[in-house]
């Protein structure tokens, strides 16, 4: 053979994957004992040499996470929105606590993230932020399986039981939220928020307020579902298109605390008061929910221990320890935007 | 020689440091030619191989930045400042927009920053954000200009005159803070914050302070400026200290917003009303001053501009492109807590 040999070249003698390959010359347990000697024969014949980068992935830690956030590219580019700016804080945080860098990486065109961090041994593992397009997204994920990523993801549970997850319980909250508008007699409920497949988080708090709403008999009107995503303005269209097909409602379940604060924008410009005419109820306890006007009711995702969870679960897998898909528990923080002031304010 | 030489074998032989011969095996203008050349014969005498990582220094990127905060480790360690994580989310997304990926790290106990990030090739240039002990910084400092790293300062402006720096104008801040003051009457004027070498930026926006009062011919009263770090507690604490000391006083200059919202605290809890009893003044600009109780007049930092400035410095840096430090105009935020309410609120 003239030219170096290559992972590739083991792989076609071997009958075999290249990630089998590449597993079984690191002794992975996933591969069979025979394959295994079998390859690390063919290896050796070949005088195939592990490329030094590969050879470091288990050997040599670089003490460094990757964040790759996915942020909806349709967003105003100006800025993160406050919620991933919350998470931001808290994984920068926890990461340091645990002695590791933290490589923040906004990511829409990266097609293979594997290589560009883990395999170039840039980082030791990857937390992943936002989705940008969910389709898409999910077929990276299955790339980073194959190729024996360690990873995590934020947000809702993933079919395939492999994916490691951490995210808050995002069907509780919807019905936490529901619940707590039924509990004040309103029950004309519209829903601001995508709801289809698109955005499993927002899908999760609409299907927690369908099935509040039938838990009292209530069929939850799918006309009042409103598609939005995670802006102001997005919110703000929202509740003007709402409010222009003339549909009555006598409350909101906004699928952010963007957008409802935009749609609280909306309802004020077109005379709707808020929380007398209207009740309104946020999700994730953005910063500036508390001093929304009237503060926003709101179910609290908690961002802090959210960020601790992710770090914890990554360092976990890098460690080669037993993990397990996380949900956090929302709380509902009651301010003045139903008409029922906070107890603790 | 029995054993692989080394750049410390070549600085030897040639009486020259080791960054010398590091400079010199990389065709450096900071080297005279003859010095060069004569590195260059001993390194090929000793069949010197340059390391790898150290070679791909200034010809292979990695298309990183690192960002290193070096917080206040006397800070609550729970959360970062809200100015930090403001700076963090403007930073990271105009990393992005320049098609950079950002590492995230918090310092505290390195000692060689350009052996951790660029020498190793894990970024292209640094930026430094916050202090820590001020006086191990500058030291730090000057070892990075030595080995000739790529890096931007957040903060005053440094005596050394080769260190690279953007910041916000301190002097002008605290200029305007105080003038603002004296334009509603208030005169008798307590700064809660280090003003010491310390705190440099504190310090300048003390001395804007000063040198405001002395344009109306008024003496600052040395006696009621108090030490506060960049906390809410300290500026509870440095307000109780300013209440118990029994000096008189009808305004506050805040080194800091944080500092601001702290000290409101203590003056309500000693019955001290806010605007009526005692005007303040906060700096930084920080989203929850506009929702503090009066909303806080301010000196508002643009964290937004200032990111992009630094990211701009520092690749400006790495691609040999003059540069210059930078000082942003700040801005006075008028809101309510000095008795004057915001014309556009």
């Amino acid at each position: 053979m003239a030219s170096k040999a290559t992972s590739i070249d083991i792989a076609y003698r071997a009958g075999v994957s290249q990630s089998t390959v590449s597993r079984a010359l690191r002794n992975s347990p996933l591969v069979n004992p025979e394959t295994r000697q079998r390859i690390q024969a063919i290896a050796k014949e070949l005088n195939y040499k592990v490329d030094k980068n590969a050879s470091n992935l288990r050997t040599q830690n670089s003490h460094t996470l990757a964040l790759l956030i996915c942020e909806d590219p349709t967003n105003d580019d100006s800025l993160i929105n406050p919620f991933f700016l919350s998470m931001l804080g808290s994984i920068t945080r926890a990461t340091a606590q645990q002695g590791y860098d933290l490589l923040v990486s906004f990511q829409q065109l990266s097609s293979d993230w594997h290589a560009d961090y883990e395999d170039s041994n840039k980082a030791d593992g990857i937390i992943l932020l936002g989705y940008g397009d969910y389709m898409d997204y999910e077929q990276k994920l299955l790339k980073l399986l194959e190729q024996d990523t360690h990873f995590v993801i934020w947000g809702a549970e993933h079919n395939n039981k492999s994916v490691l997850s951490v995210g808050c319980d995002n069907h509780q909250g919807g019905v936490s939220a529901t619940e707590h508008l039924l509990s004040l007699g309103v029950s004309d409920i519209a829903f601001l928020g995508d709801a289809s497949s698109h955005s499993p988080e927002f899908r999760d708090r609409y299907l927690g307020h369908v099935s509040a709403m039938k838990a009292k008999g209530i069929k939850a009107d799918k006309r009042k579902q409103f598609d939005a995503i995670n802006t102001e303005a997005s919110g703000f269209d929202a509740a003007n298109l709402l409010l222009d097909k003339g549909l009555s409602f006598d409350g909101i379940f906004a699928a952010s605390d963007l957008i409802a604060i935009g749609a609280m924008r909306a309802l004020h410009l077109r005379g709707v008061r808020v929380p007398d005419d209207v009740a309104i109820v946020g999700y994730d306890d953005i910063p500036v929910a508390s001093f929304a006007n009237p503060p926003l009711t709101t179910v609290k995702q908690n961002t802090r221990l959210a960020g601790e969870i992710l770090v914890d679960s990554v360092l976990k897998l890098i460690r080669g320890q037993a993990v397990s898909p996380q949900l956090i528990q929302t709380e509902l923080v009651v301010r003045r935007s139903c008409g029922e002031s906070d107890p603790k304010a």
